[in-house]
């Protein structure tokens, strides 16, 4: 394991990271919060005395292995989450550091489960980088670190590595040449959505910071909000539908936005993922609109929840408009095979992500066509190219990985002795980073009946979800840390 | 598409089906059931008249593609599941046809879900026809057709096409050649076992009657009892243990039994299913035992239920001895964790199969390795011998169908409403083929609380289960039939 790399990495990141507190502590400032101010100051103080010890003799080139790569990447995470923690505790909005762990992972991992009973008493520069979480999370911390920091003497492929750990997605994008000027664009259109996001939500008249926080929250598809009954609080169809819009704008594959900004609009309509992601979307608000049509009465009431819940839980956001605890059956089970499937590959969601599942999809169909004609030879083609065995295969394992860690954390939770619907939903929204499940854990519900060491399981499957389970799994392999 | 194969199938399978009738017919003269003896002669009267029918004119040499072999199959199936279900309907204990064919299939498909409530209030003759289901679908009918048809002129491979998609697993058993002799070894272990199981229920006070149809239920993996407490009306530990080691044995891969027989007991101890397979059984008893013990108050009687419910679950069979609805959620959500994994290949069990299991852990061990020594060249090995791709493949497929036409199941009968637990544990427990679910569908439920849409979606995925998916997702592609 390359040690100096690691330093180098987590150095830089941190020093990123209490950048990014500055705005906290400035709204903190504004709304004379002193306590909170005091938190950020602390936690960037201390901070200030690991980033030097990290940083020491990290220059000269190294060369960093894939493996390398993947271990950065899940301890930048985990190392950005413990400091990311500290101002929960220090300010005293959530004492205990388990709490706070838990709240900050699921903040950076765009999860959006909340521990907090009363998120109304939180000051607003709290608020404020609990949201920010989401959205430094959504398009990636490291994503960030390789745009503005001089890279050290690391080379291209190097890069490459930790940035094909940190993004979602079973195939690179194609945005891999040019990496650094890729991931600014990236970064660029992230930031765009964002603040249009932002003025759309001033105009409808929400408060700004409102505005900003959920603007921010939306982004990285996370879901925490400021309200304790979330965006139902906003009584308005046009607030409501901007966010629902931009729920699904952000679950897109950025690399659409990026070819559209190319004007190449062809390569857009070849991408098989957007029209499958697109058409599960309105399936689903058709079916579940007509399931909860009798609760709603008006076609136009239904319409709007489902929408907004839908592209609420496909993308792995989390907002609700409405308690979908108590709609029917077929509808809550709709939504939950809806957290499996996720967001586009490249996005700021999660879940198993639209790409696998037509990956998956494919593959079977080609093994049936093969019963039926096993003389016959048929390649699978995605987005128009011939999908090579190795992604197959990647993504099988990946499913692998995913059932069989799902499995093991539900047991671990089910320790607790909650009902069966808290125990199994709650896994489902940590690993594939929704925030609220069914029961305890419903749209109207939080984390904080779970015991010490759910929190701890659940934390781990909300970064195992986000960090697409290798990077993580290598964490707890021996033979990660015995060899050169 | 052959159909002249298919009416040679499906003729004999009809006179076999018959001539099994024949004991339950007696059974019902010897209790003067004369309603019941109707029935069944109602039903081989209608037999008689199909049989010639379809087996008019089907002598001469036809080539059987393995394609024809998954339709053949699975038509089999259905056709025996029609006829089986008629003695039900005739008698009155069923009458009405939805019930009855979801009963027989449940019976042939050794899934043991039943939509009675009052099973003691059933005639004796029914009472074995229902329970000698589970024993002809166990070890599979047209592998018993294999034996005693002369196969009029079609070539061993032909016929291995058949056998093949009729037996449960991932790899072609090690009985493939000397096909019609394995076969019929394989019975004579089947019916050995089954034996030995009504003589030990015998000795220990069970009345003839109920160890026979207790043995045959055992045997087939099924799980029908004649009492409405199932096994736990026999209030004896002698009893329920005997049942419950029995289960464990049915699950066994049977090769390994003819490797005893045949006295290569390296082949036998090279077989990693059967490590795991105990393995498996041992530790989820024991953690179990651990978290009932103190509702129990007993490690004696916490250690016998838990060992009985693992083994009832794990072999698919059904049998229960305690409401483990009522356990803590832990013991339930393993014991639902046990549904999908299932018996060995090559048993009478269902589920996902060990073996599957195995190979799918593996593989992912394998790509594991390969992220930390990207160059190293490694194989995947199973019982000593390397795992082919196409293999691994396969298992991946399989898993991707499992995976879809569950959820598609899942959400269909959420329809009805019931409860999630009721909703999905009933998919789990049909489409593994086990019985009992939780909620609704537990240990003294039953399914009759289902709609008529639910009852042929269930009896549907218990008929997917069965037989391993791809032959019955045959039928349902229009490719199947167009094409010669």
């Amino acid at each position: 394991m390359n040690i100096k790399s690691i330093r180098f990495f987590l150095g830089h990141l941190l020093w990123i990271e209490a950048a990014f507190m500055l705005p906290a502590l400035l709204i903190s400032l504004h709304y004379r919060e002193m306590e909170t101010v005091c938190a950020f100051l602390y936690t960037m103080g201390l901070m200030a005395i690991f980033i030097p010890l990290l940083l020491l003799k990290t220059r000269g080139e190294r060369k960093v292995y894939a493996r390398d790569g993947l271990v950065i990447v899940s301890l930048s995470w985990i190392v950005l989450s413990i400091f990311g923690a500290l101002p929960f505790v220090f300010s005293g909005c959530i004492p205990r550091f388990v709490d706070a762990l838990f709240e900050t992972i699921s903040g950076f991992t765009t999860t959006g489960a909340t521990v907090l009973t009363d998120v109304e008493a939180l000051p607003r520069g709290v608020l404020y980088w609990r949201s920010f979480t989401h959205w430094l999370g959504g398009m990636g911390v490291l994503v960030f670190l390789l745009i503005i920091v001089p890279n050290g003497g690391r080379g291209k492929g190097d890069l490459l590595h930790v940035l094909r750990a940190e993004s979602p997605g079973p195939v690179v994008g194609k945005l891999a040449p040019k990496l650094r000027q890729s991931a600014r664009i990236l970064y660029i259109i992230y930031f765009g959505l964002t603040v249009l996001e932002i003025i759309l939500l001033c105009l409808g008249g929400m408060p700004v910071f409102d505005s900003l926080v959920h603007a921010l929250g939306t982004a990285g598809t996370g879901g925490f909000s400021i309200k304790n009954a979330s965006i139902g609080y906003y009584d308005s169809y046009y607030l409501q539908t901007v966010i629902a819009v931009f729920m699904v704008l952000f679950g897109v594959n950025f690399s659409v936005y990026y070819l559209l900004l190319l004007r190449q609009f062809r390569d857009v309509r070849k991408n098989e993922e957007l029209r499958v992601y697109f058409a599960i979307i309105a399936i689903a608000t058709l079916l579940i609109t007509i399931n909860i049509l009798p609760l709603y009465g008006s076609v136009k009431d239904a319409l709007h929840h489902s929408f907004f819940q839908v592209s609420s839980i496909i993308t792995t956001t989390g907002y609700c408009t409405t308690d979908f605890n108590l709609w029917p059956e077929f509808s809550r089970i709709l939504l939950v095979l809806l957290m499996v499937v996720g967001a586009s590959a490249g996005s700021t969601g999660g879940g198993v992500k639209v790409a696998r599942i037509v990956i998956l999809f494919k593959a079977l169909k080609n093994s049936v066509q093969k019963l039926i004609h096993p003389r016959a030879v048929r390649v699978v083609k995605l987005d128009g190219a011939i999908l090579e065995d190795p992604v197959i295969r990647a993504t099988s394992t990946y499913m692998t990985a995913y059932w069989l860690l799902m499995a093991a954390a539900v047991l671990l939770v089910s320790l607790d002795n909650l009902s069966l619907e808290t125990t199994v939903s709650s896994v489902f929204a940590c690993f594939n980073n929704i925030g609220p499940g069914l029961d305890l854990v419903g749209a109207v519900g939080n984390y904080s009946g779970f015991s010490d060491f759910s929190k701890i399981v659940l934390s781990l499957t909300m970064l195992l979800g986000r960090l697409e389970i290798f990077p993580m799994l290598m964490l707890f392999i021996p033979q990660t840390w015995k060899e050169k």
